[in-house]
């Protein structure tokens, strides 16, 4: 049994709420269980130095967390002076997840800034703020469609992460702090609705895993990643 | 008339929602209209450095604004590197603010700590955010009271704040962002329930003002933390 | 009878020496009793990137504090990696007090340094460094209508400051760190020549005060800036 | 045809040569063709703080690269002032990879700090980096087995790591640079001797990869890894 | 002729002010013209870690430069961030300077920290600094002995230093800034009372400089060391 | 006896190796004994700000150790936030020493970086690193002129660097690692092919040294150096 009490291939409840941030042109407030993440997209017209002229657009993604998001409180980043390996790891792996599906010449050179703000953390807080990105942006370019700034949603497909692991030999779905605190193995998959994989990283905690296991959990993620986008879709119609 | 068409003595809506951050020991969302703060209070065993063996506790504040919480996107401090000279001296007033009603002695040699993270901002973030340390000090007090670490709350008295300014010639109370950038005039009060002064701090912004301004201000600003101070009452009742 | 058995209404002996910084456009060295405090004004072509176009100048001001102008060694900033949270909140308290009394349009688009520098710190280190600066801007802009970039000195007013407290139960003026160090509270006013109020900070240190008590803390203030302004007038004649 | 004339699933020219750093207790200088990294292990009394006493010992990896390893200089990062986000990133999976084979109780309550220094890029040097740091940790071990300091080694396995990517449609082995700037996917494959995975990152760059390439390029993955646990082999034979 | 119309071996007027920093142990100010450095010797008892229980005591330095102690205004370290290269290059100078002539041991296991802060710079900051840091520090230790720290002044000899250059053809000694920037070869000499080298740093600015001519320079020093040397004497007589 | 058994006036086995580096437009592995500097030399056409449109190229030198390159593990400073000031004093002597021989306006208004990388260390890396970057550079000019960017090499001569030092009383030639940790008197010296001094850098560590040392010092580094500048001419013949 999952400390959890979920079945294997059960998520835990999602919502994602949208427009809950008033002045961004885009945003969610992404839950999977107990783990909050609002997300807020910016669109900036000013482009990274060396993408100018390329006749793209980019996106870019920050992450942070309030310090008592977690049962101990973590330090102030803003206090530490740097980014942690951690949090920069996060913040390339959701901006590199979205610019997947978007189609970068079709947004012009702009940029759009994803701000993923962790409001309460219980395991999971990388996949729910690519899950809950995913309907920030698209609001973001609905409201630069509102502006005739382009003509049509520059998405290609959905796209949604979700963490799956080895539980006491177990593949299960959707970890939350306690079960990835006790997996042997742990592994974030982020795929599009059609079911590619845009980024798959499996981590060995303590004994190497199986090509086997490797893909039960794949299908698992599957399974939730096919209910997160079901979820995006009703949240943006 | 205000932008806000508020008459001069009036303040926007205020609410004090309690126990809204999972693992803290004290907890408050506070809302001044669109101001949302996130307030959470931290106990910890360790004391700094300085205050060590004196047989009295600490409270300290730390104070952040989500990036997008604001009409233009803010860059993230952990990014710039370093808290800003504003941040540090918001941080430096909750702490005194909150000081001078705690009975240091009686917490024993503990600290506190109270983060205060903007949401979204609409002006008067430090106001909103003293009056909802309050609550969640006390419901930190009231955790460490159930676990017997104190005999009662070491609060002396009810601490609330906020900021009035002179616009178009008329003083008026708890200034909104459009209200506080036009004003000639600001001014950030923090009362005691007793009506006791912790601090005041006035700027003229362009020109000087004078002595009897000053005290409609402040009249001003008795009204308006006497129905705070009210809402502290039933937020903690 | 306070510590530095002045009378409660006593400043500490005060001189201005205008001219001391051989390379400044504008100089003073500025004493309130021990209190030391090196004032140097340059002026400078380049502006703030934000204020650029606008017909206007701006001023700005730096504080710094020698490591051994205290009684305990302190702790070089430039070695600590950033200007800690005090430094900056008098960097902008001095800005603010005297860009109050500049007609800004006049200056033309240049920015005017003031650097504050301690030597020997007494209290009252930020109220002498507002007292000095005014010297200091006024030689300034006095070498800039030598060279006929400005036709007028751009100067409205004078501006002083003061700080009061409340020690053993009486309002004393100009406290001395020793004094500082007791008072229960803590207000520092920055008055213009014509008796405007430009900036109050009030602080109770540790029980909350009056509105009377305000009173007579500004009451006090303004003797004492009548001295301090008078003194700014016999050094720049 | 791969723009490096190379077969599908062969290898660059690798080679580990050991014993290179005069005073590091164990070192390698691992090449997979053009790419040189210098690997060296320092043994440690001193311990992380969070880990003492539980008994057990630990390995933490550093990365760097010299300015001139690539083509365009590189900004050093000791004047950027921070380690980049790719950095950081590099060195939690050499540290991790490395931990999943060693038997951390065994060690004693030690550290072992790996330092991989890039001499010269030209793809894969977190690759290159895993797999010559085995080496390097093995002669460290052996360096503590001659001291009695340890028993027996505590390598439980072998551990090395390849890139395989989708070049032109084609499933290929072992990136150098000019293939991983145009491959269409990119995935980094940390295998045992016995075939477990400890860790696989794949990540789409332009279009999304099915779960047919991915087990495609893990099969590939399989045959370097083979021929690369062989020349560990034979390096410490 | 010199811009300075000095005779080629011909100091500045140096003066050498002792207890100018009411707080410090010992502190003078030491003029070499429009030179003038601030010292303050500070005792402590804490002693870098990796002196501690060697049985003898430890003397560091500090550098700083008013902002405007300079024609153009320099930028204030502590908001740079970090000291610059030539400070840190200039404290290591005059730290190892001192403690070329102290008797560490019989200091007993305490640090004094030298403090120099150049108010006014006009070339041979670093000399002046030197040289009057050898009266502070005199100081500092007669402060100890008089309260029984150390049984005598633990100075073996005098300490001072001077700059020389090579200016149109002509060695010149105590260049001044004009001078400074203008000279071929500019030598900075560092000497004991009774003449033995305690460093010397020369450097070709444009042309290389021959032996001949670095006697020449070293000559020249002797000459103004030895006026300094008696300058001291008087000092502290 | 020297510990190192050689002759006093006896280098260590000097061998300089060209275009180790396959991507720097000119590169030498300078090895003295078991100190062995990787130096690069990279071109750039954008200038330091303050350099532009003076007619004229610039030579800077950047310097690091990897971390194990010494007895006991160093601390990266990437790690610790700031090079360290004995390496920005070694960074700025190479580019000194560089630019006292290089053509500057021949150069064209270009930027070399020398980057010294120090592989091992054993004593005499900032030596080291200055002969074996004129190597470097002038195969980077060598490259230039292949190029006709410049029609010829713009060097004046030849520079090359070695430390001496005073060993139990003995004037000794090329100090390594345990030498100089035991020599009362450490001098580098940098001197052209025409046997000019460029730099010299004479420090006491305890007992003030006389000008006759001073002499003998420098009559054994004109012998070391015209070893250098031999082994030089053969390494670009």
């Amino acid at each position: 049994m999952r400390p959890s009490r979920r079945a294997p291939d059960q998520m835990r409840p999602v919502s994602l709420e949208r427009g809950v941030a008033r002045y961004a042109e885009g945003s969610c407030l992404v839950k999977f269980g107990e783990t909050h993440v609002l997300v807020a997209a910016t669109l900036e017209d000013k482009m990274p130095m060396w993408l100018k002229g390329q006749g793209r657009g980019w996106i870019t993604a920050e992450y942070g967390m309030l310090p008592r998001a977690t049962h101990e409180r973590t330090r102030r980043e803003a206090s530490t002076g740097r980014p942690s390996g951690r949090t920069q790891e996060i913040q390339r792996l959701v901006g590199r997840a979205l610019r997947a599906v978007v189609d970068l010449p079709l947004m012009g050179e702009r940029q759009i800034t994803i701000d993923c703000d962790v409001l309460q953390a219980d395991g999971g807080t990388r996949t729910a703020a690519i899950t809950g990105a995913w309907v920030a942006l698209h609001d973001c370019f609905n409201w630069m469609k509102a502006r005739s700034m382009i003509s049509r949603i520059p998405l290609k497909d959905h796209v949604a992460a979700v963490s799956c692991g080895i539980h006491d030999g177990v593949p299960v779905l959707d970890l939350d702090y306690l079960e990835d605190s006790n997996a042997h193995t742990d592994a974030n998959f982020v795929l599009t609705g059609a079911g590619g994989i845009v980024e798959i990283q499996g981590t060995a905690e303590k004994e190497p895993f199986s090509e086997a296991e490797l893909l039960a959990l794949m299908a698992l993620a599957r399974t939730g990643i096919g209910e997160l986008v079901a979820l995006q879709k009703q949240a943006v119609a």
